[in-house]
Parts: structure tokens; C-alpha cells; sequence
């Protein structure tokens, strides 16, 4: 990893006018932009900028070229169709795509849609409300003490009744990989369709949906490097195509008559009203940084983060990791508490020391109350994270212990 | 209007290196952003980029700031309290999230939803919809010969069974506005709420939702200069209180259990998962360009170019202008067909000579049907558009019926 070029590219990292270089510990919520995915949306409004599909001159047809492109850069990236992708505002929308127009359609009364109890609410609270609309039954795969789901668990949870599976791929707390694709076999096993929520996976490692064989998987651009405000939907396609619109206006129509429609085909049906052009754009600029750089570097550069710092946490007694520590399949994440000092506490205290970590109950109550806490630290990682970021997180931890009257 | 300031604050307007000058005409399909709106963003992420609500460290309490700050500004620009404005990706999202959450829940079978046969799609299918899964009748308000509602149309169809009128403050083809007080006025008196889709109007007149008195407003943030991918729903706090989330996920929510959740106050219940600060500050900052200009100004400009294109085109015996030309509420937009020429052919033309207007049916099908036509050409106006480019419109108008072979 060129440290330089990447400080170079990404300048809200580096050192302010008072030499304070910020650590920022808290990629999982949201990652820095480099120049390249800026420079790529500015240049779209400056030169291309129209409303695709809704003009024959050139400009419209730039914009129509552009928004295209971007779908089969994430096409692409994910080793899927270019008309299996739906432009979304993030991961949130197109769960919630995925609830409203396949759940409420497709799942009935007595049927079991199963997710893990470490879900984001992201991908839990619309599973509460499809199973309250439709009659069906909200169950949870726990996790090992280690924070796996065993093969157990997915033999006992996925049954006959299930018609729904909604799964992280790794879980923005614990940061641990889930058995994708053991889940997926038993699911379909069963006749069941498998949601997988890759926001916190994919700026990690790979995403093959094709290998996988997920039916659907939601991603968001703000966590790989990309914009706020675009993600997108992977969906076979035979699936999208059963499924009835989510959201109706402009672009997704084939007619419409004063009382009645017909819809547009598979991607568009699911795209109404005008599209965020230059966030395509920039998710575009996004994926293709990465891919420059290549996940085979990411994943040496963040595990290397990753055990380097592990290694010195474990030395501190007074500190808990969440997951096992030593896993191989841990990606970007370290969840952890201080004995006696509330997470909101650690937060502040590194705050002001140049480290930004998160602190709360990380959009996973569930997984809270499961382990029995309610809130904890976390440090996420991302590729332009380097040793100094973890040494001021270690050195920072020290200081929260010793300013909360712990001593050394 | 400082033309010259204009044209430095829209480079894509200025000339290429051939010396071609774009006359962009097709603002109410997406206007172009100033430099000021893209500097914004821009600085956003460069250097107060993180999560809203997610994080304590100052990172994090600069991007909250920017996050509310911005709702402020568009509040006070619509004249609503701060919680009562929910950012959406723009109209459509804010459509379909009051016929999802306020037509699903509140209206049922034999209740009446009145619209207006001039209706953009986005406005217009979601309430199809909602007819169809609750069993109200959706009603057409018809159109005078110059295009207009008239008093006795709103008389006759808003009545007893109205639970919910849903208008254009200005249509997206004839460009005319809307009666929309004595529509609020005759909807209120039988108890149904108004939903304004203020899309085409926000750019060209103020918006006062409180005097206007209607229930929601929805606007598109790249309409007025803003990036794509965001805008705002104005909704009445004790309607929004009412009404259950529409998108679940991170941040819309009080606490989640494994079988429960309670929801967040309002506009937070409505905001689920990672907010597009980017594209926030980006509409805030179009707002502070559209208010430093100044409506009264807008107005005289638009006018002034509507009036100057108007007076021209009714000189060509061949031009048909749909709704009544001289229409002193006509904001914006000029549709029109040219006897014997197929609107694309009139827009492609236009296109060679540097004139990009839309062809086509506009997203309003059934206002086309009312028309007794299947698509027409349309010219869109915006503050950076001069009477040199209606002169450029008019020579196109001309030479397209001289190519099409009907000489001069």
C-alpha cells in the first residue's frame, strides 16, 4: 500500500494546520472519498450532465451512456448480469426493496424468514415488519461463543417452513465472515431465497453473487469509497421479474393510462423518478480505485492492521474484544470495551486524542442484548489506515484507563 | 441577471473548443448545477465527511451539523418548521413514501383520491396503486381549453368521499399553475388531505407551505441546481406523527428487540440508514444560490424569456402550443408540436443546431390522451437560459420544417 499517494488522495486524512493528523477509526460507518470518486462526479455534472433516457440530444445521451456504464461497472465487480442491478440509495433501500416488494408479496402466514442475531437493523427491522404483515415467523441463528454461526445452527433454524434467509456476510460488529455459502445451500435446499446484506463486505474482501448463489444482495457506495446517497441490488433475474415495482413514477413505465400501467422491464422497473447520475458516477470511480489497488492488497494491508493491532489489545486486560480475537475470517472490524468505562467515554477520551472510533450499540441491539451489553467501542478499518493509526489507538486505550482513575 | 457570472457559475454551458455554445432547454427534465453547489459537496466530503448520529468524535459532529443545518435551510426556504422536513432522493421517493405510508394506512374501499390528468407519472401511479390495494377510487380533475382547473372541476370532483387530492403546484408540460388554494380550500372543507408535488415550481417561484396550507410537498433537489439523488418531503408534524416509517433500518428507530421495535421521533422515523449528507449540503448550497438571486428576479428573467419565445412562436402558422400561450401562471415550460413533424425528429434537429429540448410523452401519459397527441417537443427554461438561446430555438423551429421538406 503507497501510503503517500494514498494520503495524497484522500487530504481530510491528512495533517491539519496544526500538524493534528486524525486517525479515522470508523470506516464501518462511513469511509473517506478519495480525489478520484470527487473528481469523477464533478466532471459528470461539468460535461455530461442530463436526464438519462429522457432526451434524444447528445447531452441526454452522455447521461444515459454514463448511468449504464456505472451499472455494468457494478455488474461487473460482482460477477453479475447487467440487467440483475438496481441503482439504490444505499443497502437500506434495497433491503427494504427486497421487504416490501418480494416479503409482503411472496411470504404468507406460518411461513419463517430466518436472519442472524447479529443483523444490522438494516436487515432485521423490515423482516419484523413483513413477518407482522404477512403472518410469518421472525427466526434468529445465534452465534457459538466464539460469534459463529455453527453448521448446527443453520440445520436447526432453516427448515421446511422457511421461504426467507437475511444475512450479513460479515457483521459490521463482529466483523466476522458468516458461512454464506453453507446457508445458502440448506436455504435452497428447502426452497428458500437468500438476502445477503454485503455493506460491510464488500470494501473487504471479493463478492462473487454468481458463486455464492445468493438470490439478492444489497451494497452501499458510502462504505467502498464512494458517495453518500448510492448503492445498489443485485437480483437474479427471474426474481425481479415476478416482483412487483416498490417505488412508481417516471422511467419505470412501458404505459399508463388513466387507470392503469404496465411496467418497464428488469432493471428499470425498480428505478422510478430520475436517476442520481453523478452517485453512479462516483460509485463507478469507487470500484474502480479499488480494483486498482486489488483486494489481494486490501485484505494483506487490513489483516496485517488488523492482528497488529489485536496482538496489542489482548496484552490489555482490561480489554474485551467481541469475536474471537484470532480469526481468520475477521474483516476490518475490532468491537471491543474497556473494563468499568462506558464506550461513550472511550469515544470522547480518543476523540481528543486524533482517534475516531465509534461507540453505541452499532444499529445491532439485538446482538447487544445477546452478549449482554449495551453498547461497545469499535475500530473499523479501511485501506488507507496505517500502524501509527493503531499505535494511537492502543496509546489512546492506555489514556482512557488512566483518565478514568484505572491508573496504568 | 449577470449573464457573464452565469456563465462562469455553469462551465457546461459555456463554449466547447469548436466555439458551440449549448442552449440547454431542457431544465424541467434536470437543470445544471452551479460551481457553488459542487464546490460544496465537494468541501463536504473533504473535510467534514463521517456518519451523522453515529459517531462522538468531532468528525462526526461536523457532518450532524451540516446534516440538520441543511434541513434548516430548506424549512425556512418552504416556510416549514425544522421537523418537518424529511430529505428523500427527491419527488418521487417523497411521493411514493406518502402513498405507501399515509394512502396504505389511511385510506380504504369507496374512499376517493382526486389528481389532475395533467400528473407526472411519479404523481399519478403511486395513487393508481393505492386505489388498487385499498379499493378507493382514484378521480381525474380535467382541463379547461387553455389547460386549466377550473373552479367548477374541483366543485364537482372533490366531494364527500375525498380523503386525499394530490396536485402539481406547476405541470411539468403546460407549465401552468395550479389553483392550488381553492383545491386545499374545497379538500379541507371535506376533510382530505393535499399533497403538493412542487417539482416543477420550487425553481421558478417561491413556496410557502404554510400559507398554501397543504398537507405534504414534495421537491427534487437537482430540478433547482442541486445534485441528483436528493430532496425533501414537507409533511404536517401531526400527520408525520401519525403515519408508520416507510424505509426501516439504522437511525429511524428507539430500540430494537429480537420481536419489537419502537420508532424514532419525527423526521428521524422517516430517515432510515445512512443519510446522503453530500447531496444535503449540495441542495442546501442551490438553495443559497436560488435566494441570493432572488424569486422577484427569477420570475422577471423567466418571464421575460417565455414571453420573448411565446410572442415568436405564435407567428409560425405550423406551431401548436399546448395550454393557453399568454397565461400570465405559465412557469418555466413551453410544450409545443410542429404540424406534420414527429416530436423526436423536431428534438434531433434541435439537438444539431445546439438546442436540447425534450421529446416525448414527458411522463404524462394521460395528459397526452387528454390532448388527443402521443407525444410533443418541450422547452424548459432556467436562469442562465437568454434570448439568444429562444433565438437559437426559433431559427431551429424554422429549419426543422425546412428539412422535413415543407420549406419556409
Amino acid at each position: 500500500m503507497n501510503q503517500s499517494k494514498l494520503l495524497h488522495d484522500f487530504p481530510v486524512l491528512a495533517q491539519d494546520e496544526n500538524g493534528k493528523k486524525l486517525s479515522y477509526l470508523d470506516n464501518a460507518a462511513t469511509t473517506q472519498r478519495p480525489v478520484q470518486v470527487l473528481d469523477a462526479v464533478k466532471n459528470f455534472y461539468e460535461t455530461e450532465n442530463a436526464n438519462p433516457y429522457r432526451g434524444v440530444y447528445e447531452l441526454a445521451a452522455k447521461a444515459t451512456e454514463a448511468h449504464e456504464h456505472a451499472r455494468s461497472t457494478v455488474a461487473e465487480f460482482i460477477n453479475a448480469d447487467h440487467d440483475e442491478v438496481i441503482f439504490t440509495q444505499g443497502t437500506t433501500e434495497g433491503l427494504n426493496l427486497i421487504a416490501y416488494s418480494y416479503g409482503l408479496n411472496f411470504l404468507k402466514d406460518g411461513d419463517e424468514i430466518v436472519i442472524s442475531v447479529a443483523e444490522h437493523h438494516s436487515n432485521l427491522v423490515p423482516w419484523q415488519r413483513v413477518a407482522k404483515a404477512t403472518g410469518a415467523v421472525l427466526k434468529y441463528m445465534y452465534l457459538d461463543d466464539s460469534g459463529r454461526i455453527t453448521d448446527e445452527e443453520i440445520e436447526k433454524k432453516i427448515g421446511s417452513n422457511t421461504r426467507l434467509v437475511a444475512i450479513a456476510q460479515v457483521s459490521n460488529v463482529l466483523g466476522l465472515e458468516a458461512p454464506i455459502e453453507k446457508i445458502v445451500k440448506k436455504a435452497h435446499a428447502v426452497g428458500a431465497v437468500v438476502v445477503m446484506d454485503c455493506a460491510q463486505s464488500l470494501p473487504h474482501i471479493p463478492v462473487d453473487v454468481r458463486k455464492l448463489d445468493v438470490d439478492f444482495a444489497a451494497l452501499s457506495g458510502h462504505k467502498i469509497y464512494g458517495p453518500m446517497g448510492i448503492g445498489a441490488l443485485y437480483g437474479k433475474k427471474e426474481l425481479l421479474e415476478k416482483m412487483p415495482p416498490f417505488l412508481s413514477g417516471g422511467d419505470m413505465i412501458q404505459s399508463v393510462h388513466e387507470q392503469s400501467v404496465t411496467y418497464g422491464e428488469v432493471p428499470r422497473k425498480f428505478e422510478a423518478g430520475t436517476r442520481n447520475v453523478g452517485g453512479e458516477v462516483g460509485l463507478e470511480a469507487a470500484i474502480n480505485y479499488v480494483k486498482e489497488i486489488g483486494y489481494d492488497e486490501i485484505i494483506r494491508h487490513e489483516h496485517e492492521l488488523i492482528e497488529y493491532a489485536i496482538d496489542q489489545l489482548r496484552d490489555l486486560p482490561y480489554v474485551t474484544i467481541y469475536g474471537e480475537p484470532s480469526d481468520k475470517l475477521r474483516h476490518g472490524v475490532i468491537a471491543f470495551n474497556i473494563d468499568d468505562v462506558h464506550p461513550h467515554d472511550t469515544a470522547t477520551i480518543l476523540d481528543a486524542e486524533g482517534v475516531a472510533v465509534r461507540a453505541g450499540h452499532h444499529c445491532a441491539q439485538p446482538l447487544m442484548d445477546y452478549l449482554h451489553i449495551t453498547a461497545c467501542a469499535r475500530a473499523s478499518f479501511a485501506i488507507y489506515n496505517t500502524k501509527e493509526d493503531v499505535d494511537a489507538l492502543i496509546r489512546g486505550i492506555k489514556n482512557v484507563r488512566r483518565y478514568m482513575g484505572f491508573g496504568d
